[in-house]
């Protein structure tokens, strides 16, 4: 399976991966799905936010079981993140067969376009339509950098952008979610790092997602000559930014949070020209709401001390927000003891479409290591055997969940 | 002549200039360059490097008297910074023309290309190859962002790119280049600034040209998951150009220098992603070869030392640098005569055609007052009283250089 996904949407000079949501590497993905699907004899279907579905039963059952993750990627992303879930859930799916159990419910594996959001900037965009956590008029608004709506995209990628919005009649058939991931940290490549003992396990189950969320700052000074306007004549974004930068990594410093400037876009952006615009974007997350809450007002105000002195208007929008996620307590010990009991559980600051749906379906997470923590980048990596063990562990728990 | 040149290349969104090398907005002032000259009767060429040249009197004949500017401009750029000179240099003519005067030297205005140097990321590169500071293999190797060179631009533009080079014959039958350009800072505008008196004036001539540079920082760390990466495992290339962004201001203000960081790039610019390379360019200049010197390598050595703190790799590429540049005194005394004396006399950190060309030609620059000084910028401006007044002393000097 791997073998044909590799090289959909590969930059051959970074090495990473650039599927963004309702392009052509995107599509290309998509008809990998769908390959995959018709392979198995799985019921293959695109629900009407472009989510895809491949089903193993009646659909119309109600109580199904289902698993999957996405296939699109950040910029320059890495092999495992999303595409291990999708693919783990179609080997699980075989795995299954190869044991020859019954299956008493129905199962699908599904596909959620746009989890990263790296092309409209809200990450999630296909599972919190389908939960009605994202408006179809919110997500009308979502443009890429080239201006480019989100209606106008789906509809170049063929897909019919009026049908989207909040699909509760989909959702209520859905008896539990199991979305496998690879680690985005070291908890479980380090036995003894953090509280809990014997983390060195090439599995782990997802106890919460941490609360989350982006903020734009939009620095704006005056663009102007960089070879004969007097430093004291200036308004330069480019300064407010970079306190803030600094400011951020000290505000998480202190919270025991993380926060991130990791995307700027700047005008006119050039050698000589003292930018006009400056626009950074800020990712920050923490253990509970009331340190993210902390370390983001500290962060804005920072941005606007500096602000002050350096004659520049701050705009500071949330673009996205997403809470604290405890996922559903009885799912998650019932996968501890279709796991032997011996699989360790763990928080994660990293987004899922699980973390969308856990507020409309029981929502699990099953976790693979990941030896250096990378992810969200070509360097990201899970041993074959931790893949084996991850597709062993879905596995178990969809024959556990799914069959008698 | 300027309702014709206005709209093109003119951003609806900002208002401000893109008339970059070599692209459409680029050809259609090179075209408007060539009506204008033909409606004059002045005999149109362009020379090995695409400058645009209009002749009054033969060519060949030597000891001519030369005055221009160029066309293209800086992102989001303003209407005057380079057309303001070419504009005064047909108008001048026209002036010439209503006095009755009788050329004893050949006379021509140009159009230098590529002076911004907003695609290649290299200044002057019209004028620096013709004067021979650039080679056929440096500017072979230029390429804009998207990776296309030099010479595949220039061959899509419809010139030959094998023709470019050193143009000895061309400069040895210029005996004075003068260019008009609106000032960039506000030495005219405020008369009581600076140590000369009497600079609250529409015109003025300048002395020398700054030395001034361009380097670029590459920042290298590791691309990471914004929300599952520990920041002590982080090698965030970010905080060490923020640092740096600030060390820039900091250091320029000590030694009465400019420092300017304006233009950035990032990978892979993921608003959840740590990014994997920043890559900012300093722009910097002062008064004397020493204290540029020295403010550049205290920036390079903040840079230095937080890379090593943020675990990051630091390449610095000077990618352009022009010394100090003196214009001929004979030429600028026998303007200030010309002009009645009373002219006041400053320079300037902006790089000029005038500059380049001053290593090979007698050369003298005007300046039109500017009354905020803004440049590199919609917001650039100047007062049509002293566009007139720039196109009469302008006229006054070739009348003076080049009729009996």
């Amino acid at each position: 399976m791997w073998a044909e996904l590799r090289p959909i949407g590969r930059n051959p000079g970074t090495g990473g991966y650039r599927r963004f949501a309702w392009t052509g590497a995107d599509a290309d993905c998509r008809t990998w799905f769908q390959e995959q699907a018709e392979a198995r004899g799985l019921a293959y279907e695109t629900d009407r936010n472009g989510n895809q579905w491949a089903w193993l039963g009646d659909p119309t059952a109600g109580d199904a079981v289902v698993t999957g993750s996405h296939l699109d990627s950040v910029p320059d992303g890495g092999a495992f993140d999303g595409p291990l879930g999708v693919v783990s859930s179609f080997a699980a799916l075989d795995e299954l067969r190869r044991r020859g159990v019954e299956f008493t419910r129905p199962v699908a594996v599904t596909n959620f376009g746009d989890e990263e959001g790296a092309r409209f900037g809200l990450a999630c965009v296909g599972s919190r339509l389908t939960a009605g956590q994202l408006t179809k008029a919110q997500a009308y608004d979502l443009r890429d950098a080239d201006g480019v709506s989100l209606p106008q995209a789906m509809e170049a990628a063929g897909y019919d952008p009026d049908a989207i919005g909040p699909d509760p009649e989909r959702l209520a058939r859905v008896g539990a979610f199991v979305e496998l991931h690879v680690e985005q940290g070291r908890a479980l490549a380090v036995p003894d790092s953090g509280s809990a003992a014997g983390r060195g396990s090439a599995v782990g189950i997802a106890s919460a997602i941490w609360p989350h969320g982006r903020w734009r700052f939009d620095f704006r000074g005056e663009a102007n000559h960089a070879g004969t306007t007097r430093l004291a004549d200036r308004r330069d974004p480019m300064l407010t930014y970079a306190e803030t930068v600094l400011a951020a990594r000290r505000e998480a410093e202190l919270a025991g949070a993380v926060a991130t400037f990791g995307k700027i876009s700047v005008e006119p952006n050039g050698v000589n020209a003292i930018p006009s615009l400056v626009r950074g974007w800020l990712d920050s997350r923490a253990a509970d709401q009331a340190t993210l809450d902390t370390v983001v007002a500290a962060i804005e105000q920072a941005a606007k001390d500096r602000a002050q002195r350096d004659g520049v208007d701050l705009a500071v929008v949330r673009e996205s927000f997403t809470p604290v996620v405890e996922f559903e307590h009885a799912l998650r010990d019932e996968l501890g003891r279709l796991l032997g009991g011996r699989v360790p559980v763990l928080g994660t600051g990293a987004g899922h479409d699980a973390g969308i749906l856990s507020g409309s379906v029981p929502t699990a997470m099953l976790f693979v290591r990941n030896p250096t923590g990378v992810s969200h980048s070509p360097a990201e990596y899970a041993a074959e055997d931790d893949c084996a063990a991850g597709v062993l562990a879905l596995a178990d728990v969809l024959e556990g969940l799914a069959c008698r």
